[in-house]
């Protein structure tokens, strides 16, 4: 663990045996399927070694990154595992990809084009993953894409199709129909392609039933204690946890404003804590006004503007003994969760994650770590 | 410079020269005031060292981060430089600060009494700054500690206080009354005071007039091309710029639903070109449907909602031959500012700075880089 000093006392608490309990209730709930884990950016703000090491030894052995030099830098805390790269490999760079081992998710006629001359250049049949534009129109084969590989499946000869892959765009709503949609267009493409294993759900498609699981499941935000299933209870376990003492506090007895912009007028008599966490830490400037953390059990107001390196908590109603300098504040909690937050910040859990700052003290507990 | 192939090709480019030039600028503009430099969130995040460097080589002496971990970071980048700590010490860190010439910003009574302690074990009188909140309540001596040290000024007896300094709320309006009433504080309370030189203007501050600059500024936002007088046109030189290839266009002729949500529809025959760049590399979830980028000279809206790593881009009116896989966007640039898609985004410039991400290629130019 780094120093929390050199953080001004903030630290980040990543628990990896949540991370790994996670994974094994997506995968149990996956029932046959083989469960895959989504690492990117970097697992998701909470560090991709640490993270695919947990899930490794929690039984998981293929992963998936954004980036080409994500992969790399988790190739060798998984020297064993099959790692997928989901934006395919930049022109060029596909001989770095068969080096390493990686799979390139392949989006494009051109991508399935380089892929398969990489092969011949290796005289071997380089593994591969396809992908099919269901209903994202993000990446994948369009239509007239998939008419061509379908009318000449000789495109692919070169190529060991490992997984067929599409992705959904709504699955944390169960009821719209985009759901089934985006289910037929991917049976229809598979029919019409060389047989091959499948892959469809994220994490909250794999709450969307059987049909929806195939055989690979590609969990990523529920691994890290976001809610696959907004309109129910959270069956996964808290992961993070974000704590920072009270840098100072401040007794107001007359009209004060706090922060910048002079936006929180204090009237009567306060009691104002500052806490050494801002936006350049990822809390985002949006919760200014909006946001709230736990001391000592007492539920306080965030006041004024989030500062880059700063946040002012109304502390007025809690006692001087629980309420000092030093005392910790929670500002990531399981009271006070990554999707309340990002509720808050007019997001959602998945960017108040990614955007976990640099310097904070990181502390890693379980998972072997 | 990392291989912009393994960031799928999204390249960040840094102008150490810009940088160096708004610096010259306003210290020019500051005139008789020393110029420092705030380089905390790893210099807005465009990496504390190579501007530190960069500013070092401009003229700069002295620098201002927010954390010891900061500080310690750019040490050896400006060894003979003063580097000043905003938050101060963590209590119990005063020693590692005077190991390394550290300053601490003193808060409180509390922070002014364990740097006189360590000046005492060290046999000398250690340099420090103080700081006196004048209206933003966030940090520095209320005016019941100003009081305290005011009645007692044998509190400081061990310290030597190299600069008096304050914070201004609302720099970047002029006509905010609040900054002649942060003003008239200071003053009262350096008329209360040992004698001290002093600082009390950030990048706005120091268009104030040379009432604000005092004896030395400390400019942030506007050395890395933030515009420090929103109300005119921007002084300041552009510094970054974010570019990033087109990963796959896709022609879109039946109605279709762009992304996550499905919140886009297309309706008409159109072209969507999907970015490399998404929510974790700190383009903001905010753009959704509000972000536009430039592709040759054309202005491309932003559809959807931005993805994790991804964004689409409606390149319906750009020609093939500009339009294809490959083609460089940009997404930061002279004529789409930090602060304009700050605006865009709900937020301001510098939340755009200090979100840059950690995937991309980053490239260096000027600065003796």
């Amino acid at each position: 663990m780094q120093d929390p000093a050199h953080a001004t006392g903030t630290i980040l608490t990543i628990d990896l045996d949540a991370v790994a309990a996670n994974y094994r209730l997506l995968s149990e709930t996956a029932a046959g399927a083989e469960c895959a884990g989504v690492v990117k950016a970097d697992g998701y703000g909470l560090g991709a070694i640490p993270v695919v090491r947990a899930l490794a030894a929690a039984g998981c052995r293929t992963f998936f990154v954004a980036h080409l030099g994500e992969a790399l830098a988790i190739r060798d805390a998984a020297p064993e595992a099959t790692i997928a790269v989901l934006n395919g490999a930049a022109p060029g760079a596909e001989a770095e990809f068969a080096e390493h081992r990686l799979l390139p998710v392949l989006n494009s006629l051109q991508a399935i084009a380089a892929w398969a001359a990489q092969g011949t250049e290796d005289g071997t049949r380089l593994p591969a993953i396809l992908h099919i534009d269901t209903g994202m129109s993000r990446l994948g084969l369009s239509d007239t894409e998939l008419d061509r590989v379908a009318d000449d499946p000789a495109l692919l000869d070169g190529i060991e199709i490992k997984w067929l892959m599409s992705h959904l765009a709504v699955a944390e709503e169960p009821a719209h129909p985009l759901n089934a949609e985006q289910h037929a267009r991917f049976e229809a493409a598979r029919a019409r392609l060389p047989s091959a294993p499948t892959s469809l759900a994220n994490s909250s498609g794999i709450f969307l039933g059987p049909d929806y699981r195939y055989d690979l499941v590609r969990p990523g935000a529920a691994l890290y204690g976001v809610n696959p299933q907004p309109s129910a209870a959270n069956a996964m376990k808290h992961v993070v946890r974000l704590e920072a003492p009270i840098l100072q506090l401040r007794s107001i007895d007359s009209p004060r404003t706090v922060g910048y912009g002079a936006t929180h007028r204090v009237t009567g008599v306060s009691k104002i804590a500052t806490i050494p966490v801002g936006y350049a830490d990822g809390y985002l400037r949006s919760l200014s006004g909006r946001g709230h953390a736990f001391l000592g059990g007492h539920k306080v107001p965030l006041v004024g503007r989030v500062s880059m390196d700063l946040i002012t908590l109304d502390v007025t109603g809690v006692p001087d003994t629980v309420a000092h300098p030093g005392a910790m504040v929670e500002l990531i909690c399981e009271r006070y969760t990554v999707d309340a937050i990002g509720a808050d910040a007019g997001t959602m859990g998945y960017e108040i994650l990614t955007s976990l700052g640099a310097r904070y003290a990181r502390r890693y507990v379980g998972g072997g770590a």
